[in-house]
């Protein structure tokens, strides 16, 4: 049968969700701990792959498995087994023809960056750090063009495996709290490490180092080597799965706090 | 000359406020800091000395000095000296009479408590858990009783070395912030582990083990042995301390987010 379960994990623990030779990536701790439980290896397919430092408030995963567990026991029985920096969250039993990775309609992510004078020091690891006061206006602006079908070579890591950097944005807001600057993007499917750079683009938008044109043109261009560097790991979260209702899942989306 | 800093960091990183042995205090972080900026030795007094794994969102520190360095040296060289997850906000200089601790009136703390099923992974560190529902309203009910002026011997650690524990509390509230409860608490001074205490009466109170009334009636009886275990540290926030405005200090009051 196959198993759907919900995830939340502190990024700065791991190096990224994907399997490692050292056994410290996401995967490798959430798979020894339900073999734990079910008495036999298991593989994890999960919705996205986050990178080093980079955390989730719900990533959504699936394993199949020979062995019947209440559903409990999947979630009490795993966390039990892992450290407290990860948490399985639900699990449900799916349909076979369910994989967390391609019935995904779309993904969310939220980047949550500090723009005050002073790094972040209680928040350290959970939040992106800019000095500088940003202007908002322009981000919001230049982040509007990125919404629809485009071609995001602009902001694609080049070691990045995608057959394609075409990909659908349906959302790609800008909000403050406090002082907090909130990134909320939705996509179909995210390139290596586009969030990362598309904020890097848009402090520079902010800074006014770039025009809201200029961001566009960038985003037009499709050549990575004509954009901003990289924006650090730390602020950036996975916070939400889109599925179709007839896959029956639980709640698969979160917000960062 | 006398210079009075406002400092942040996260607890977890540190054995507590007060410089130890090892040097893992934030005080030893901070005077070796500061030394390295002025080239000399100093001494850093506090408004309060937190435990392990608590964290500060304003703590409040003077040092004499006989050296001059510009305020911003205080804050950016010292910040360069020291690890992320500690940082000094502020500097200002202080008339020689101002003492953080003997002239602070009230200190202020917030204890953030993650009420859900699940552990939190995401807040790792930086937030006190409780798995079950709580019911708020005999928690609020409960708390009022804590204001005024009391002995709070019945939630003072065996070890505390304070003259006396009478204290007067000026507020006690309890928010509830989506799966948060926050709460706060303000007094002229803390027993130790006074906080940890209350709100470990407190989850009781929540949970139906002990009624609105019989919280009151253990305050009264001001016996430690009476009351309900020390909750963990890691939602506790020191979050500002009061001066008279005479000081000229500036914004000593941060708030949990």
């Amino acid at each position: 049968m196959k198993i759907a379960i919900g995830i939340e994990y502190h990024g700065a623990y791991f190096q990224g969700w994907q399997s490692q030779p050292n056994a410290a990536g996401v995967q490798d701790a959430i798979e020894r701990a339900i073999a734990l439980v079910g008495g036999e290896a298991v593989r994890l397919h999960a919705a996205g792959r986050t990178d080093t430092g980079v955390h989730a408030l719900m990533q959504v995963a699936h394993f199949e498995t020979s062995v019947t567990r209440p559903l409990t026991a999947w979630v009490r029985g795993t966390n039990a087994h892992l450290p407290s920096w990860v948490r399985v969250l639900w699990a449900v039993q799916v349909d076979d023809a369910f994989h967390a990775r391609f019935s995904a309609r779309s993904r969310s992510y939220q980047y949550v960056l500090y723009n005050h004078p002073v790094a972040p020091a209680s928040q350290h690891g959970r939040v992106g750090w800019y000095h500088r006061p940003l202007s908002i206006a322009p981000m919001q602006q230049a982040a509007s063009v990125l919404v629809g079908q485009h071609d995001f070579s602009a902001f694609r890591a080049s070691e990045c495996q995608a057959k394609t950097p075409v990909r659908t944005m349906h959302r790609a807001q800008i909000t403050q709290q406090g002082p907090y600057l909130v990134f909320s993007f939705e996509a179909n499917a995210f390139l290596q490490h586009q969030i990362r750079n598309m904020v890097g683009a848009l402090v520079y938008v902010g800074q006014g180092k770039l025009s809201a044109d200029a961001f566009a043109a960038l985003l037009q261009q499709q050549d990575r080597r004509l954009s901003p560097p990289t924006f650090m790991p730390d602020g950036l979260y996975f916070t939400g799965v889109q599925y179709d209702a007839v896959w029956q899942l639980p709640v698969s989306h979160a917000r960062w706090a």
